[in-house]
């Protein structure tokens, strides 16, 4: 390592991981210089806050990364497949929120505590998963490790930040509405969003039925726990949640295993809580998942619906702000710097 | 029929269920003359109106049954063990919308469009199912029936209604206090409900890992369809939604059957409304079940996590309040009076 402190820019810096982006670089242990602050022109001029030092935010533009070790990008794949080219091209080193490049074959797509692995053969450009997929996949890597999934039944519950920032105000500010008995104009869902819930809003495939959200959970899942022929059925919807997601699993393993041994195992595993309180009624909720680093997990048991009793259920519960997305993006930030491989020149 | 009035008393009618027996009593073709309006001590001497006359709620008591044909008990299950009995000892008929009797072998568990037939053999005393039963019967049933169901994995989306009018009353008001940024007390849930959702706070059993509400589904379930050997796994979860239940269903058949199949089925099928555009992105939402008497369904596709190709999935929504309570219990008075059994002189 040349340079003890690490230059970094964030794309995308005033939505809602964005801002998170922030506060995890602020917890880091890494030596984050903060080097750019980059969003749309419309958003560039705000200032915003990195460890005490008003920041101004810059727009994007193709000279943008001159001197960037990493760059964080969440501002949706259209800005990924434009500027990240031009990242790379500037020696930058891309860490990339959205889908543009995922599944793309050598594009390491990664969960630290699941596949750092994949780490050691990046050429620049590594992708930060779905965060379904981040959340689910810190519960199932260890059962697949040591059981191996045959299938999974997934129905998730996630909540307003995956879809932006500006939901999480239309939740907030229809709910209001709603008790009030005001009337409510919806500015960015396409369905009413207070006391209700809906099938995820992205399009849906017509040969499948999966919308692209359950497409991407399945087949994002599939690559992180490098099982590619891994039968997983998904079902996301949208409930009036604010930041964490959960997620029911129903997950049909090759070897039996009791719900002790899962519980154990999942124990002690990296980045997980196991929360499965059954005197007490305490399980994963949202509330309990915010702002919290791991994943918690429980009702962890027999799933009663698989008569040769190879499948558990599992309820999990993640921050999709920080796990699902910001905090992840910033961990595979520090494994690259451990590795020494944070900077391409 | 000697008599072409049938009187009606209503067991617990101060409660959410009970002012929506009234509103289906209302609706309905019965020519119901409502002798009883029954409650508590604590709420006796309200007044509540059924069709636009002011009606005195009266203290349930030992007497209450006298000249009343048929009983709808929703005043909970302790309620339902010691007066349905003094009921039928009056010679009235009960049907008991409480968990207390559903199990009884000589007692029918009826949802009218499902298993009507099981009514030709009551004693006096039906029980009314359980609310996620109920809903996901009118889905089940017809596939059950066309293809036979091997196995069952559900996760549901509860809304407040099931856990009672203070329920709904405290998700409206610390919803309102989480947007005020106000504190707030619980009054009668066990977790904090605003913008949350949590595993049904029902006793869970330590061996099975499943919690009542989760044992209530599955064995009804499998009476209702008199299917009792049929695996059921459930994860049932509260949400913030006022009175309208979804369910995530993945649903194994012996036969298989395509999508289009399956969506023909429950388009013809009693109680159930096919809402499944693809286009639109237009599926079954809490807010659009409520107030309305079928079980909406869509989301009918594969469930790519089944590799053999013989399981679907499917999303289905219903008013808790109505179909997934007052509204069957209504229907199942109807049916007994239409087939002359709903008086037991």
């Amino acid at each position: 390592m040349t340079n003890p402190s690490l230059s970094v820019a964030i794309v995308g810096v005033t939505g809602a991981v964005g801002a998170e982006m922030i506060s995890c670089l602020e917890r880091s242990r890494l030596p984050v210089r903060l080097q750019r602050l980059l969003a749309s022109e419309r958003s560039a001029g705000r200032e915003l806050a990195f460890r005490g030092e008003e920041r101004l935010v810059e727009p994007l533009r193709y000279d943008s990364f001159s001197g960037v070790d990493i760059a964080l990008f969440s501002a949706g794949s259209a800005v990924s497949r434009l500027y990240a080219p031009v990242a790379l091209e500037a020696g930058t080193v891309v860490i990339d929120n959205s889908s543009a490049f995922r599944m793309t074959e050598t594009v390491p797509l990664v969960v630290p505590e699941v596949n750092s692995c994949a780490l050691s053969y990046h050429w620049g450009l590594i992708a930060n998963p779905n965060c379904v997929a981040i959340i689910a996949s810190l519960v199932l890597a260890p059962l697949h490790r040591a059981f191996g999934i045959r299938r999974i039944v997934a129905s998730t519950y996630q909540a307003a930040s995956g879809a932006g920032a500006a939901a999480m105000r239309e939740l907030r500010d229809s709910t209001q509405a709603a008790i009030a008995g005001e009337p409510f104009t919806r500015k960015v869902l396409r369905h009413p969003y207070a006391f209700n819930l809906y099938s995820h809003d992205t399009t849906v495939d017509p040969a499948s039925g999966s919308n692209e959200e359950e497409i991407k959970v399945a087949r994002e899942l599939r690559k992180i726990l490098n099982a590619p022929e891994l039968p997983i059925g998904v079902t996301c919807v949208r409930v009036p949640v604010l930041r964490a997601h959960a997620i029911s699993l129903s997950v049909t393993l090759e070897q039996s295993a009791t719900p002790d041994a899962a519980r154990e195992l999942l124990d002690s595993a990296s980045g997980v809580r196991v929360v499965d309180d059954v005197a007490n009624n305490h399980f994963p909720m949202p509330v309990e998942a915010t702002g919290v680093a791991e994943v918690l997990v429980g009702r962890i048991r027999r799933d009663a619906g698989d008569p040769s009793g190879h499948s558990l259920a599992l309820f999990v519960c993640g921050d999709q702000l920080l796990k699902g997305a910001a905090l992840n993006a910033v961990q595979i930030a520090e494994h690259l710097f451990a590795s020494g491989s944070s900077t391409r020149q």
